[in-house]
Parts: C-alpha cells; structure tokens; sequence
C-alpha cells in the first residue's frame, strides 16, 4: 500500500469523508487512490480558495474535519485567505498541502516555495511526514489535531515521495480531547457578577450560540444584564423557539455605545471585543473604562455547560426566553436591501443554513429573519471576502436535506465566483442571492469614518463597480446554475420562492441601492 | 503631508506612476491620497490575484516596478501565487500591503495575521516603516529593492497609522545598481569552452532573451554549439529578424534528450535546469553525466554584453543569424490546438505581446509563430496558474500602443477570470483566447507519467470540466468583455482577425479536443 492510499484509508477510519480538491501534479497519487477509497468523496473546486471555504463551511456544519487538497506553496496560498476565516471561526479543517518529493526540493524547481512559512499563518498544527510509514499516524494526529477544541487548521505537508512510496499502512483514529469543563471559580465568578446588581454583560461565542447555550444565557438575562452575541459567529443558531441574542456591533461607534455602562463583562466563549479597524481618535478595545472583563470560558471550553452553570447559580428559577415566530409581511415596490431582508424572512423555509456575506445590504437581515422557522447563520469571521459561495458548498455538502441560502455583496462574490460551478456540478440545494449594488459600498463609508479626505475621483473610481456593471446571471449561465435577475420586491420574492421549492442550485441578482 | 501622500509623491519621482489596487479599510488614506496625485494611475482589480498578476506583466513590459496595493495579510495571501510567478521572472514590482494601525496590532483584530510570513515567501525585501516620517525614504528604498538586478518582489508594509499620520515628506530616489559586467575569466572559460569542439549547449535566460543576447548568441551556434532557450522565460523577443531559439522542454524525457550527449553547459542567464517535478525513476537534475556546468552570466548579470564578449573570443567573424519571416497557411477545417495555432500565426501582429497561459493546448505555437513579424512571448515563470489574464492586463497598460494577445488554457483561466473585468474597465487592447478542451489536460498526462494508478471514474472526475461545460462566452459579457465562441478554424481566424482590428478587450472561446 502506497502512502496515498494509507492515509485516504485513515481518514475513513478518523470520519473524515470529503475531500474538496484543486489537485496537480505532485497531488496524482493522491487523487489516484480515490478510485480505491469511495467512502472519501472527492469534490472538485476551480481555485483553491473555494476549496478551502467549503471545507470550513463542511466543518462548521459537520462538526469533523473535511480535507482540503492543496498543490505545493501557491496552491496553499490560493487558499491561506479562507483558511484565515476558519482560522477565526476555531473550523477543523485538514489541509493535505502537496509538496515536490523530498529529494527534488534542494534543486529548487519552479513552483518550489517555503510551504511552512505560508502554513504557519493559519494553521495551529503542521507536519510534514517523511517516509511513507509514519503517513497513517501522521494523518490520525492531523485529524485529533483539527478537532481539539475549539477546532483548527492542521496542515499536512505531504511530499509526493512519500505519497508514491510503497510500505504504508492506515492507523487507527488519535484520540483528541472533549471540549475542557469550567472550574468552579469562573462559574462563582461570573455568578457573583451578575447578581452583584450592577450593569453587566454576557458575550457569546463559538458554541454558545448554538441552542443549549443561548437557552441558559437567556436565563441570565434582566434589568441589569444583558446578553450579545460577538459580531462574527461562525455558526449561530437562531429563528423562532430559540432564544434570540443581539450581536455587538461591527461599527465600533455603535459597539461602544451597546457596551457603554457596564461595569461587568462575561466572556463565554467569545473574546474581549476589539476595534474590527484601528480608527483615528477611537480606542481599539471596545471594553469600557471601569468596566472588568470575567472570563467564564474559553472558546475551546464546555460554553452551555459552563453558562447552564451559572444560570444554576444565579437565575435558578428563571426560565429560558424563546424568540416568538414570526415573520415579516411581504414588501411592495422596487428592492432595496431593507426590502430584500423583508422577503427573506418571509420565506426562508424551516432548517435553512444561511452563508451570510452581504455586507452593507445585510443591516436589514438580523431583524428580519429573527422569527423565521429554525436555521443557522455563518458569518464572516475573519474579514477576508470572498468566503460566502464557498462556504455555502461545504454546508450544502455537509447537510443535503437542508437548503441552504447565501446571501453575497458583489463585491465580494467576485474573488470566488467559480464556487458556481461546484455548486452545479454537485447539484447543491443553494439559493444564492447578490445583492448587486455595484460599488464597494462599506468602503465608501470607512473612507469617510478614518477621516480620509477624497477631493477628486481617482479614490471614488477604485470602489466603484458600476463601469462596466457585472452581469451576475450571466456569470451563473457560464457556470451551470440557473439566473434571474429582480428589480422589484415581488420580482424577488417570485424567484426566491421558485429557487427555495426547485433542487439544486440558483442565483438571483437583487438589483439594490447602496444602503447610504 | 501625511504619509500616503508622501509615498505617492515619492513612488512618482522614483518612476513608479501605475498602482493596481483591491484595497480595504486600512488602505484608505493611501486610496484619498491618489487623487492628490494624478501622476499615479490606480486600477483596480476585482481580486488581489488578478492585481499582482498586472503588476508582474507591467514590470516585464516596463523594467520599472507598478506598484500593488494590498489589504493586510488575506489580501497578500490572495495575491502570493502572482507574486511568485513574478519571483521567478524576476520581475521589479513593489507591493504595498496595508496593515492596522501599529498600536493596534496586539489586539489582534479578526483581520490580524503574520503578513511577515507571508512575504518571506515571495519578497527579497520587506520593511515595515513605523513612522509617517521615514515612509518617504523607505518608499524610495523599495523602488530601489524592486529594481535591484535581476529584479524582485519588494514589499512595503504599511500600518494604517503611519499611512494617515503627519509629518511625512516626499523621498527623492534611491541609488540602484546597474546590471553586473561578467568577469572575464567567465567569458574566457565559456570562450574555451566552445572552442573546444566538444558538443556544448548554451542555455540563455532573463535578458539573454532580448534581441541584443540572442544575436550574440547566435553567432556562437555551430555544429557543435547549441544554443537553447530557459523553458518558461519571462519575456522572450522572437519572430522575424531576431534570432530564433527553442525551449528546453518542459517534459523532463524531453528534455534529457535535447541535453544528451552534451559536454559543457553555458549557463547566460539561467539556472542549471531541473525537472519541473520530480518523477518516481527519473533524475531531478537535467544535467546529463559528464556535462560541465559553466556559469557564465547570472539573471542580474549584464547577460548581453557576457554573450557579446565571448562572441567576440569565441566566434569572431561569425554573424547572427536572424529568423526569416514567414507564416503558416491558414487552415481549414475543425479547430484544434494545431489549427489555431497556425491562425495565430497567420495574423499576430506586429509588435504583439503574448501572454501565454494556453499550457498543453500551447504546444504548437512556437512553432507558428516563429516567424511572424517581431513581438514578445511571455510565459508561465513559477508554475503558478492564473496568471495569463492578469499578466495581460498589466502588459497592456505598460504598452499601451501594442496589441496584447492572452492565450488561456480553460481550467487556469478560472483561476483568476475577474481580469476581465479590469480588461473592461480599462479598455485594453487584449485579445484573450480561452482553449476550451473542458479538462485539466496536463493532469490526465501527469497521473499516467507519474504512474498513478488510477481504477476508476473518482480519479478522472477531479481532471474533468465539462459537467457542466463553462460557457466562457457568458462569463465575458458578464463582465463587459465582447465574446465569441468559435469551433472551426475559419470562424477562428474571422473572430481572431476582428478582435486585432478592434480597439479594447475581446474574448474568443477556441472549441478544441485536447491534444492527447
């Protein structure tokens, strides 16, 4: 057995059984044993970078690793920026970098290039095995290392030598480590907090967002304390039975003002808030003067059980406050982003996965959609754009019974457009939605907040997309996904119903106004 | 001033007045200084991949550095794969690669990452200024660092702080050194070397490409002297009236067999030559047994004037030996990968730029286009797909009075397809050639030479584009680029002829069965 085929085979064994790819050729051995191994699902991506969001899209949704299957130094870097997403999303992610054997590596040939340099930004865990042996272990360790809580990306440089090289066998899984419980002393803490009477606030994170989580930190909730999401899940539980929670701002002014006051801050799961950006004349930590910062747990920590304990303790006879359903009425008129949000939560159908990357023409989506029938939302948790479409093919990938609806800028649908054609090549139930404004609409306004002063139209011109407009139905046709474009909000709700009750892929082109 | 507007006014006196750019937040102020600056073109590009792929045809076309302006550390990570190309061509470009303010790093806001991991891997200078009053100087400096022979990627780390901050002051030029003369012991050993009479093979790179080091290349040809060409040189002069020469091949069998039999090895300009990848049984090194290695010019040697001087020791009355014109005929029928390549031949006009991405549909354009009128071919120097369009874009605006001819192979096309848009939006006089064979050709050939055994449909699914087939033709007018599909070599050479006639941008999807 070859050491391609060993570690497909361990990668079976650790429950590992999709493979987005963009494969060359130091990857063929890899990609030869995949006729030998069907339980590994091999899905073909055009650019790396869609490879690697679909993996972290797999993963939030999965809850295990995918793999990513990367050529040598410039594929990785193809892909670094949605890895750099997962990276902040804490997403188990396995990306398998192939690399030139390990003897061809001195004659530097021309795609050689320093892999572990490039690996080292985004990755908690890297190897390189050296001989095709230790290839089953090294994968199994890969595998425990993505799923150590919270997650991460581990990185396995795998030179083709090795993968070519007979006398590998697969190992069995390694074990990895149950999200940590919080001591006593967080809980007593926070407890003691938030009974104290003074203003406080819970910030969750990571999985205390999903149901059990936010069921317990609802119970906290009263007069004095308040609970928020922090800004950028990467995957929020929400809709109507589950308890709602409100996201600290992305604007630091309007974050500063959510968190003004409080003199006590519970961090559960998320971090202490930062400036997204560093502002002219604004601090970069969001957290108020005189205001103390109690960490009650950890990303990587057991978040609902840790929150259910202090309810526990502080609230134990209050009960959790599920958010009523409830939908918006459907809107009249030309589409906007506020009236596109309005359909949306209309109709988004019951278990949706939404990929959230419509930026500026998402003000409206949070309070739309609060009511809708159950659903999870990712969002961009690293800020590097071009996630959504990619991300919505690993979700699609990891949950086929459910419909999965990203809703992308145009500006950023762009850097991943070809995510398109996996989406019809795999026949993914994903709806997706441009919100096509045809500029750079957020740096219109952080050219204004960091207090650049524009006096002509060269700095106007590099976020304007208007010149030539981009025909997004077009793009879908190329691709193989069916296309409409909407101007109105009926025209919008006709093809959003039609692509919510058709399988498969669709795109729809919300023509909208800049939302200011 | 503030430091944006002193590294604009610098980057303008040190001849550096192109600036492809996809910024962010953090790249603001250096976005408002442009208008402050007209003397400084900003393009912008829809993803950083498509603006450092410019930025590599423009310094090739130019031999003076455009700079590229980045959004922290995911948008260098977006722009690596070029900038590794460029790299390997040795191309002068500066990148500039906003960063949070310096006071806010430590926060480490969702968008923090190493950026200084990420440039090692591409850049042979990096520098972090860290106040708005040496930005002027190390600006300068950078140009100087771009341009140092043979040329390199230098990048400008910028912190949003010291872009927006005062008391900052415009930097005149940095010295840079001029290309090295060679030793003469070095022209003398490759001079007794070629005298010897023994089968000598001359291997020429970098601007021993250029007309000035092919003529005396030439003149060194004999029965026993070879003169031969780096495989993937970043801009070749070829064509009628300039001395032709043929590529080391890129199949290393190949390859071998052009070398065999040789007893000195001519290094001018180009690096002892290596297998593209490594294959189980078959050496890395080209270099066959017994064969001297002679290192006569490096890439930032003075490559022409090493050439000329041995051909003044080695072959005194000898003169260059100019390719004489002439055309293939045009061809009928079908349109494959040979019969488009005659219809270029055919029509290439004068003082054309070819970037040439078209990979294994390309195998037949050397040799009809050698003696088309004079232009300049410029290849895939790192490996790195993608990067034919952008390359193109950049190669225009660099020369803006020459017709530019992309020729594109499908699947790498996809890498980096938002270059059309800036092809749009600029209006450049490109003709892009997309060779439609719906595979990773080049793969299906490498899984077999590599001796992947491959059993079934998994493998050879991951080398397939056509389900479903990429209409290329919507992807261009998607993007404001006019298009036609073509399948016969007479709509081939209609379309081809149009689109040379025609000023701005155009798309000819080539229909053609892979070669193999």
């Amino acid at each position: 057995m070859n050491g391609a085929q060993a570690l497909l085979h361990t990668l079976v064994g650790c429950g590992v059984n999709v493979c987005f790819a963009n494969p060359g050729t130091s990857e063929m051995h890899f990609v030869a044993a995949l006729d030998g191994v069907p339980d590994v699902r091999g899905v073909l991506c055009l650019f790396e970078g869609v490879a690697t969001g679909a993996a972290d899209g797999y993963g939030r949704m999965a809850g295990r690793p995918a793999a990513v299957l990367l050529h040598l130094g410039p594929g990785l870097a193809n892909g670094l920026a949605n890895l750099h997403n997962a990276r902040r999303a804490h997403t188990p992610v396995l990306a398998v970098v192939g690399d030139h054997a390990t003897y061809h590596k001195r004659h530097d040939a021309p795609l050689e290039s320093d892999i572990d340099a490039l690996a080292s930004a985004v990755s908690g865990w890297i190897r390189r095995p050296a001989r095709a042996a230790d290839l089953g272990a090294d994968a199994a360790e890969a595998v425990a290392a993505a799923m150590a809580p919270p997650g991460q990306v581990a990185t396995l440089v795998l030179p083709a030598d090795v993968s070519w090289s007979d006398g590998a066998a697969p190992a069995p899984p390694a074990a990895f480590r149950a999200p940590a419980p919080v001591p006593d002393e967080a809980v007593a803490g926070a407890a003691s907090a938030l009974r104290s009477g003074e203003p406080c606030v819970i910030l969750l994170g990571g999985t205390g967002l999903r149901r059990g989580g936010l069921g317990a930190a609802s119970r906290l909730a009263s007069a004095s304390v308040r609970v928020l999401s922090e800004t950028f899940p990467a995957r929020h539980e929400r809709g109507a039975g589950i308890p709602p929670v409100n996201r600290l701002a992305y604007l630091a002014e309007f974050a500063a003002e959510q968190l003004a006051g409080s003199r006590h801050l519970i961090l559960a799961g998320a971090r202490a808030p930062v400036a997204f950006f560093a502002y002219p004349h604004l601090p970069s930590s969001l957290v108020p003067d005189g205001c103390t910062v109690h960490l009650l747990a950890e990303p990587g920590d057991d978040v609902p059980g840790a929150l259910a304990a202090v309810a526990e303790l502080a609230a134990p006879q209050a009960g959790a406050a599920p958010q009523p359903p409830g939908r918006p009425g459907m809107p009249d008129g030309d589409l906007t982003a506020e009236s596109a949000a309005a359909v949306i939560g209309a109709l988004l159908p019951e278990g949706a996965i939404v990929s959230d990357e419509a930026n500026t023409s998402g003000l409206w989506l949070a309070g739309a959609t609060a009511g809708a029938p159950p659903h999870d939302w990712l969002t961009l948790t690293g800020g590097a754009i071009g996630q959504g479409l990619p991300l919505a093919a690993g979700a699609a990938i990891a949950c086929p019974d459910r419909s999965v609806l990203a809703l992308e800028a145009d500006g950023s649908a762009m850097y991943t457009i070809s995510a398109l054609w996996t989406h019809a090549r795999e026949q993914l139930d994903i709806t997706t939605v441009i919100f096509s404004n045809r500029r750079y609409a957020i740096l219109g306004l952080e050219l204004d907040r960091v207090g650049a002063v524009s006096s002509g139209q060269a700095a106007r011109r590099l976020l304007d997309l208007s010149k030539p407009g981009i025909d997004f139905t077009a793009l879908a046709a190329g691709m193989g996904v069916p296309a409409r474009r909407t101007g109105t909000a009926a025209e919008f709700a006709d093809a959003l119903r039609q692509a919510f009750a058709e399988p498969g892929p669709h795109l729809i082109e919300a023509e909208v106004p800049p939302p200011f």
